[in-house]
């Protein structure tokens, strides 16, 4: 994505309700932010949030999360729900690398969409769904894991496929694309709506790994 | 595939030095037909016999066994080969529906190609990466279990990936797009390049299933 430098934007984040500041301080207590016992969902990177905000919209009783690290990305999703009423959603303004200190079992859901291919070998670990995440991931989830993932990088796609069955997750839905079946569900991001204008499929993965029984 | 009555086509198959007429009397002795240890490699669905002829032409330390149902097809890859002499490479006309009964711990990898899609939800059970059919090369294997498939059916791709997985085979390799590749190894069906130049992507997946350790 090219970063463009916006004006007043940290201020912005700082002073917008939706922005959760103090992070940290709700690791494991992140039901009392939202006063109520719905699933909590987390979007990571969640760029200019059109797809959480509509996720939000159209699913009031889901609690959503949404992480972007860029202070003029996620400076657009805040001008978009300046606006709206939705105590349903919350932004975090954060480099997701070590989310196993931003959650402690209470997270139900990760959606990564269209998220940044690192196409280099030797970046592997840096891609959100290496067996590295995967790893942090574990200690966020409440129940099950599920982990639902959109992309058009033909390589990340395959590479997550392939990480994902071996760290032992199910595959519940897969599809290579998305465009050429019932899009009714579908709410397409930024980029999604780009690349495919462009003629790339877009990839689909949804996948579950259940809670180890003791 | 459209099928054409070929004149002639049984008296071709009865008195081909290729085909095995009694192949059930060599399950479990399929060495000795060949005379050698060499790996044994089997297509199912072997077409006219384009990619099956050549990996036998490439791979001499190998042993190639095609199965096709059909005397119009068969009897065109008996046509290709009836002037070149490759001991490594035999065809069986038969349907392989009951192939548990063809072979016993001798195989060493399954090639798919451009299977039969069986788009109808009831016909599910008919495709040959469904796990019924799993079930019947399990005891077909001779050590880890190898598949190799390549389609361009989306459809048919996507519900291999998740059945196979399910079935317990470990992803080695897939590409979502092999002619977007480095096609150096790649023998192409006559069907995958009709359809490529149609311009749908080519899915290809690996996989392999350890031998259970006792």
């Amino acid at each position: 994505m090219r970063l463009r430098n916006v004006k007043g934007a940290s201020e912005k984040i700082e002073s917008c309700p939706y922005i959760v500041l103090n992070y940290l301080e709700y690791k494991g207590h992140y039901q009392e932010l939202f006063s109520n016992d719905n699933p909590i969902h987390i979007e990571i990177g969640m760029g200019k949030g059109t797809f959480l905000i509509e996720m939000a919209k159209r699913n009031p009783n889901v609690n959503f999360i949404g992480i972007e690290k860029f202070d003029s990305v996620i400076v657009r999703a805040i001008e978009k729900i300046e606006k709206e009423s939705l105590p349903n959603l919350r932004l975090i303004r954060a480099d997701a690398e070590h989310i196993e200190e931003f959650f402690e079992k209470e997270i139900d859901t990760i959606y990564l969409n269209f998220s940044d291919p690192w196409p280099k070998k030797r970046h592997t670990h840096r891609r959100l769904t290496s067996s590295k995440f995967l790893k942090r991931y574990d200690s966020i989830f409440k129940n099950d894991k599920k982990i639902i993932m959109k992309t058009d990088n033909r390589h990340l796609f395959e590479f997550s496929v392939i990480e994902l069955v071996e760290y032992g997750y199910h595959i519940e839905d897969l599809c290579l694309d998305i465009y050429s079946e019932n899009l009714e569900n579908n709410i397409p991001t930024e980029y999604e709506t780009r690349f495919h204008a462009l003629g790339f499929p877009i990839y689909r993965i949804e996948v579950r790994k259940e809670v180890e029984k003791k």
